[in-house]
């Protein structure tokens, strides 16, 4: 790899980990970015020199946020994988999602919660809401 | 803490899981939700059961996302941690964060990038630049 393609993949991962992705997720994050084709666990560990395991876990963890895609490959075992290029899908879920702890935190806070903490989840229910709402907007566009 | 409570601290952690969020940090954060003071880490680690090295990694991811707010204790050692009430602050984060990974994919599709990988990077950033304005529409209103 180049000098400017580590530069890229560093960047990627430093900028994530406020996401609450693990450092070693995000570069593999990032190397997925740069390639033009799916890629095997065993290149991933040889351009990011990371364990076998590390690497299967950060990939893992990156099809379980929809960030990358699995390809299984047809008559062997190899598994590939990519960075998801329907990043519209991944604005998508997170609009589920968004929705969905929003309703949570609005029942929550006239079930579950009193007094300052059953406003908290009220306030911030009606905000995650509107910021769904938003979204949806701008993606139906 | 009864039934209900359990299972809203539960159902958080689930939901925060496809954010790349431990089950166990989204765990502590629901607890810290239904909180209307600042609490312990002893508090933590006694009501949902944790290791203290457990909770207090917990407790500092969720810190690092501006999830919860760490308060120093006064002439004491003691650590506390609350939930932030300022979401909207927490989305202010996120769009400076969307801003930044808009600008690293838009630079690095001309730089680092070829084809279908470059072509992919600068449909993000173009999207993910488009998320943040809107976003922080809706917080300037």
């Amino acid at each position: 790899m180049t000098k400017d393609e580590l530069h890229f993949i560093d960047h990627v991962a430093t900028l994530l980990v406020p996401w609450g992705m693990p450092q070693t997720t995000g570069r593999v994050y990032g190397f997925l970015l740069l390639q033009t084709e799916p890629m095997s666990l065993d290149h991933i560990v040889e351009e990011l020199e990371l364990s076998k395991s590390t690497a299967s876990v950060s990939a893992r963890q990156l099809v379980e946020s929809r960030l990358a895609k699995r390809h299984a490959v047809r008559s062997s075992k190899r598994i590939l994988f990519s960075a998801t290029d329907k990043y519209d899908e991944l604005y998508a879920a997170h609009c589920v999602l968004l929705g969905e702890i929003g309703a949570l935190m609005k029942n929550a806070a006239d079930d579950v919660a009193t007094g300052a903490a059953s406003k908290r989840l009220k306030d911030m229910s009606r905000f995650l809401i509107q910021i769904r709402k938003t979204i949806e907007g701008v993606m139906q566009r």
